[in-house]
């Protein structure tokens, strides 16, 4: 343990426990504000968007990733890069379908679920954490790929994983994507 | 990078950012949900509080930290070890008062507020980070240290320098807590 302060051992590293816990806060503070699961999903949407949309900055500074050359290596980067740099898990990949523009991220551990019991009764349909789906939307958005995103299995749902579906969206002149 | 998913990779590690950028979402929300900014900090101190009590579970056994045996060890661990661990800085610590009960931690850069240029002149009163206050309280409550946690200086308002004041609280038969 060094005992010199600040600057030089700044990093870019913590645990996540802090987050994790942040995160619930949040989540439960907007089950205060909307009476509607609905409305609680789509909030945490709208702010994951609106974190996406900055994040993608630091995360191309800080991963060096290349451009991809694919939906599927897109979505690998998510999963294996992305994923293990902000919540420190690397989801499985795979792809969903023959088109070969739908993706699923499993995650047989979900990290901001950590301190979740399980969803109370009345908030059955509450996507816990939404707040993902919105921020794979807006970082995608920025490197010009449109993509719906969002959960399609959730452990705290009683299903076996929680997997987040990402569907990437052909312009109608198929593939005249600026990237 | 490994092309393995899962399991074993999962550490505790993780960038920042996406964290900090989350943390602007909760206090955005407040800042929706109450007009004044004295309730916003109260929410987020309170938040910090119910925070607080949970991750000193995870810090005492994550860091291995031993029992302090004086309250300026105890704000030695919680600028060197704990902001280290959560919020990727160390603050430098300084004791305030002869009395040796007041202490502050002095943060040269505020992590969790990279993304904010200032507070909007309406909110010239809002205390941003004022979860961690709550955080710091809630967790020294749990091994039984009452204290005072508030912001004393804060960079977004124009101050040098980040400061954080910590004050134990000695019981009226003075040093009779048990820890």
């Amino acid at each position: 343990m060094s005992r010199s302060p600040g600057r030089k051992q700044e990093n870019h590293k913590i645990s996540r426990e802090l987050f994790v816990l942040t995160y619930g806060a949040l989540v439960a503070q907007l089950c205060k504000d909307y009476e509607k699961d609905e409305d609680v999903n789509a909030c945490l949407d709208r702010m994951g968007y609106s974190i996406g949309i900055r994040l993608i900055d630091d995360f191309l500074a800080r991963s060096a990733v290349k451009k991809c050359r694919s939906y599927s290596e897109t979505a690998d980067v998510i999963a294996q890069v992305a994923f293990k740099m902000y919540l420190g898990v690397t989801p499985s990949v795979s792809c969903s379908s023959a088109t070969g523009n739908e993706f699923s991220l499993i995650l047989d551990k979900n990290p901001l679920v950590e301190f979740v019991e399980e969803l109370p009764a009345e908030r059955a349909s509450l996507c816990y954490c939404n707040l993902l789906c919105g921020v794979i939307r807006g970082a995608l958005e920025m490197i010009h790929l449109a993509a719906e995103v969002s959960f399609l299995q959730d452990r705290l749902k009683g299903d076996a994983v929680t997997e987040i579906g990402i569907t990437f969206l052909r312009k109608p002149e198929d593939r005249k994507h600026r990237r």
